[in-house]
């Protein structure tokens, strides 16, 4: 097998990424981009861990079984094989091993594969309209970047395969499924796949990034935990029984009112946010059912946890207020940047390598979540450590329906950087 | 055209029933049904009044276009020709109206024809279940029987044109559409159908009156508003932007609360019922939709606007405090059941005469809102006077998967009972 | 000892009346008040029962030691003798017992003694300004007619002694304390004072019947529990560590929110108000302290437990989501009027030979509370019967700083009212 | 007049301390404390501003025109003339000026001198009652050490005028009132008595600082206003009548609910705080009025905007949904601390030379509000420059009940710094 050129990664990667982007799948249901990915791997010679080799069910979080069942129909319906399925025992996401047969570090790399809840804009305007790869199931689109994510790992594996004889130790390229509502990353961290990596390195495009840019995160991720409440209250007629109902709708609405007003800290940033609530039968019927999905957030665990503590007080006392019952599930966990100056210094030294980066930036103002810390996490309580940084490229906002990326100029950057930070951390 | 015996009557009554009960369609949807309805009548020589001629657009309440394109479609599917879709107008409901060419008083008897959003038991011991005729559409039923009034009107009116030479005067048969929710009487009031009759008369099975029942409503029924409020804020992302966003659930789930808290009132009994929300988008962003149903009720017309006034209140209130938008929409209106002890004491005798009536009862608790009490009152306001009255099943409960009648001993009451007023009040 | 003649007796009734007027005392610290009952019927030669004899201390709701503490210092301050003091134990209230030595009923005729918390008029207008006997203490004042039934069942007294030689039976007029809140009448009732009682007659002059009528009350009390609830939270510095602190006011104001939110009863009227909320010691200060004053009421025993059951329960589910303490404290109650049509008859049958009495009525509406009603509960569950009645007074208002009671016409149709009572119930 | 040695000064200056602390005055009532002042200063032939020539009537927040009514009459009754409170024109607050009659910068110290709303430990472990100078009003203490801040600026006065001969330019010593609350400053920066300062410091005891300790503020106070809602609503019995009212409890209550939830900032630091409410008057009539007492915070004024302006959605909207009054008073108000680094440079190196600062520490953790920041601001827009240092003391804690400060040591230490800062910014 002959070493591609540049030119050749570049266009594979671009048409790979075009490829996955019309198949948007959400996180848990990944089954065709699981098999794109594992079919190439296995292309490749690499090793490749499925199912609970990469996922330690007992720590999946928000995974709704209905849409997996539906996901894996429509995967056999595209032409996934049955035995595939089988592989992943119904969980998706993949590690890719190369073994390169040389004593060295363990490296790890980290993408995602999950799209968002979004119809892909169909304006001529668009990108991927005008260039015929846009989503062909509406109501989902890779508004988010992680058909870039993906494509971009998939290359770097086959150019780690290319240069096999250049590199010493271990290195995983991980898939992992469920980024959004940062649910799948706390599961393969808790599967082990990561305990015996020296660095894992993850990549985010675009964000507070610019085309051109290498971003390094100091800090900024926020602590978040994702928590459904499924309010259960008791039917009755509103007319003519007003006082035999128990209102989940109302209970809901309190706890959400309680919730919103959770005391702000003085030991730092917190959020909280009740995202959607659908409560109710019908109108003239004391509602039975309430389902509420909310989010915290804290500047560090602990602050974290003062949110979901206040959280979960708040959902006992409208039980006991409302004679209802609520069920408190966690949809989704992530925690905050554990900081590993070395590797954010190594990354930077790879990036004024890199061409095309006009500008390396750090980034340190407390904004969103990512699951990537998890790993990082795991890595660290390891002994090992971590980083994180994004690629820029020129977009209208994540997760919107014109949401783009300059997938020729940006993609590029991103291989870069893991090619030579693969050499830096396992060059012979 | 030979008069029918008593049997071939209540058979073909029965034979209607159970086969309405099989396409149930929610309120405003009725196509089938009244295309059922409408071929029967014209079969029988009446004249159907249809459309518009029924129906003021401008007092439609709770209408939803998107529900009655999907019905037409079905309709059409279902045989119902477009001519006869092109002749309602897109709006449900018919009147049968029998004109006997003998000067007389106007009299009209109403029926409904929608069903509720309910799923039919298939329990071996359900009875439409047992004898094949159970809801062929999963999630809708007749499960408050309005199949049984239609299917007597229409007996009613068949027994009408057989016995039209012993009658004076004028008699109108309604079929309503959208009584669930109280939606459709007030748009058939304000068509001006019912602005010429003298005494109108309406009828529901089962609710108190158990089977043997001929209950009498002396009052009871609550003054009620249906009232959709459709809140619209600003999107943010939940973890970066918070202070950027304005929550439609925030306001929405403040507006139950409030709402839930207005005032008992010292002049009569009130209610208030927030029966569902639905709000949100995503669980990290900040919710833009939130769309709720409610109701409230007043022992009087008076209480009632009270409560109404309130509920506008609060919804002004919360525009104002939480910078959102809402839009207000009435979906649905009944009224107190003005008092005619008269039309009560002609029902009395004439019940009296019924074979299988073994008890006659006065009903008064505060309970229900009906909107047939907007067709009474608009009779009452043009000078003539109403009535309503119950003939009793024994029943499960209304709107329940269970819900049954004894549709060979309950609807012939009803039956006899019509025929009865129909002699007393225009008999020759 | 000569009777007095008709003029005597009601020239001292005023005077007394007036004379109370001046000295308002509120519920369980009318000191001044009882010695003053307590002297006038020993003077008469009645036996007395005082303290605990009248007041079971376990059942008092609603007593402030403090403010008890206090008015005995303004009593012996006053004149009263300390001597008396330590007769009540410390709890006022007296009930007068007139033995006929003749077999007979045991009969009771209920007066209240409290005020309230107003400060009296002081416009020229007002008839106790301008004949000089206006409330002596600032913000109190006899402004619900106490005064009043204290000196009719005083005046009563002085004419039963006067024509012991025409009774047989027993009279027992009680003189309750802490009418104002319904507080006094449940340790009254459970002191088992009326538990030989086989009638027992109460009254209040004016609210819904003028001058001239007496009002015969068939039902329209409702149940009613008074409750106070002291939350208790954790201070912390607002701008430091909001999230050190519990705020006791935030949890109060939830509970306020949800307990206005109780929904309706199908069973009958309720009421919920709060009617007063002291929270917070300072701005910047988480608060410690929230204390609440509300009250519940019901058409029936039944409905009124119903509401105070879900503030229980809201109380107790706020304490779990603020993580507050919170002490709920029974401060008063009443119940609902038992019927006993007989004894209605008999007052409808004595009003007709009192003079200057224009007009019966019946009154059903539902509206205040009476603790009265827990003293007529009591006798029917000891075999008894009772009933209340109005006599009427052209007011302003209960509970108004221009409350105005006509004494010399509005008080003898009592006192007549009463003797009469007596003359038939015990009349020899 | 012969200089005091270094020990006079330091004995005059505790023993003024533990005369004032005996008197403590809460905000806009220090008549006592100003004369105090007044008196010491003109008796050193220092020129006196009062009254309007440094308060500004206009921009006073947070004044109780009763409690400076009531504290006028105490001030007379406790010797001060009537001449001194007629030049005050009711304003508390005075600015000493030093002349030096020689070209120089304009140079002011500012201290505070109102008390907090707190009763004094009598435990005898506490100082002030070991030492017999307690406070002498039950409620009222200087628990945040104002009385150390006045009694050091005296000194620094006396010293002042002793070495008038080695100082250059103008030095005006700022006596503040009604710090607490943040309510002063605005009034004295509004006089316009600092336009032409050109460098003001401002410090405070304790704190984040130990004993021995000299604070440099870098950052950390937050802006914030305090804000006053008085709601007014419409009385009804609770009983009878409950929907005639309107219920300003519930609409403070509706209002806290809200105000708490007011979103987070992705600004930055956010606070807010409902500290007191009092509200209704009768357990059984609709509250008619409802007095909040709240604070917001911002990390910037613009983020303290942004809730301010929420605040003043919440009211408005309140008022439309419960159809109540209310009326928004701003009582007090504070910004950030602008950042002029070479005033901290400064006054570091001057800690340096003061004996007994045994460490220079540098704060900037978001924490609670200080109104010197206007003043500071006011300087800074016209031209000048400004600065905040914490002078050390072991303490329990401010405004509680046994704060305490090591007088002897912690006071000479603040006397020596601003020794040191007038000999650097004016010494010739």
């Amino acid at each position: 097998m002959t070493a591609y050129t540049e030119k050749q990664y570049v266009e594979e990667m671009i048409a790979t990424r075009r490829k996955i982007h019309q198949t948007p799948e959400e996180g848990w249901t990944e089954f065709q981009t699981t098999w794109l990915v594992a079919e190439r791997l296995r292309a490749l010679g690499l090793k490749v861990l499925l199912g609970t080799q990469v996922i330690n069910p007992k720590a999946v979080m928000g995974r709704d079984p209905k849409l997996v069942e539906a996901a894996i129909k429509r995967a056999l319906a595209a032409g996934v094989p049955q035995s595939f399925i089988d592989e992943t025992g119904g969980y998706t996401g993949a590690v890719a091993v190369l073994e390169t047969g040389r004593p060295g570090p363990v490296t790890a790399f980290r993408s995602d594969m999950d799209c968002v809840l979004v119809t892909e804009s169909d304006s001529p305007d668009h990108l991927p309209t005008a260039c015929g790869f846009s989503s062909k199931r509406p109501g989902f689109m890779h508004a988010c970047g992680h058909d870039g994510h993906t494509s971009v790992a998939l290359e770097v594996c086959r150019w780690l395969v290319d240069h096999k004889d250049q590199l010493k130790g271990t290195i995983k390229v991980l898939f992992q499924p469920a980024e959004e509502g940062v649910r799948g990353a706390g599961a393969m961290a808790a599967s082990g796949v990561v305990d015996d990596v020296d660095t894992l390195i993850g990549a985010h495009v675009g964000t507070f990034a610019k085309l051109g840019t290498i971003g390094l995160c100091e800090s900024g991720f926020l602590a978040s935990t994702k928590i459904d409440v499924h309010f259960h209250g008791r039917p009755s007629h509103a007319g003519a029984d007003p006082e035999k109902g128990r209102s989940a709708l109302m209970a809901a609405c309190a706890a959400a009112m309680m919730m919103q007003g959770i005391p702000r800290s003085g030991e730092g940033t917190t959020r909280i946010a009740v995202g959607r609530l659908n409560a109710g039968e019908g109108r003239n019927v004391t509602p039975v059912h309430a389902d509420m999905q909310l989010e915290v957030r804290g500047e560090t665990g602990e602050i974290n946890q003062y949110m979901v503590k206040n959280v979960e007080n708040i959902v006992e006392g409208v039980k006991r207020a409302y004679e209802v019952e609520a069920e408190i599930v966690k949809a989704g966990e992530a925690t905050t940047l554990p900081s590993c100056p070395e590797v954010l210094d190594l990354i930077e030294s790879v990036a004024k390598t890199v061409p095309g980066v006009e500008s390396i930036e750090r980034f340190n103002k407390p904004s969103g979540s990512e699951d990537c810390t998890l790993l990082i996490e795991r890595v660290v309580q390891h002994g090992g450590r971590g980083a994180y940084f994004l690629f820029g490229c020129n977009h209208h906002g994540h997760h919107r329906a014109d949401f783009e990326i300059q997938d020729e100029t940006s993609l590029p950057m991103a291989f870069n950087m893991f090619k030579g930070l693969a050499l830096r951390l396992n060059g012979i």
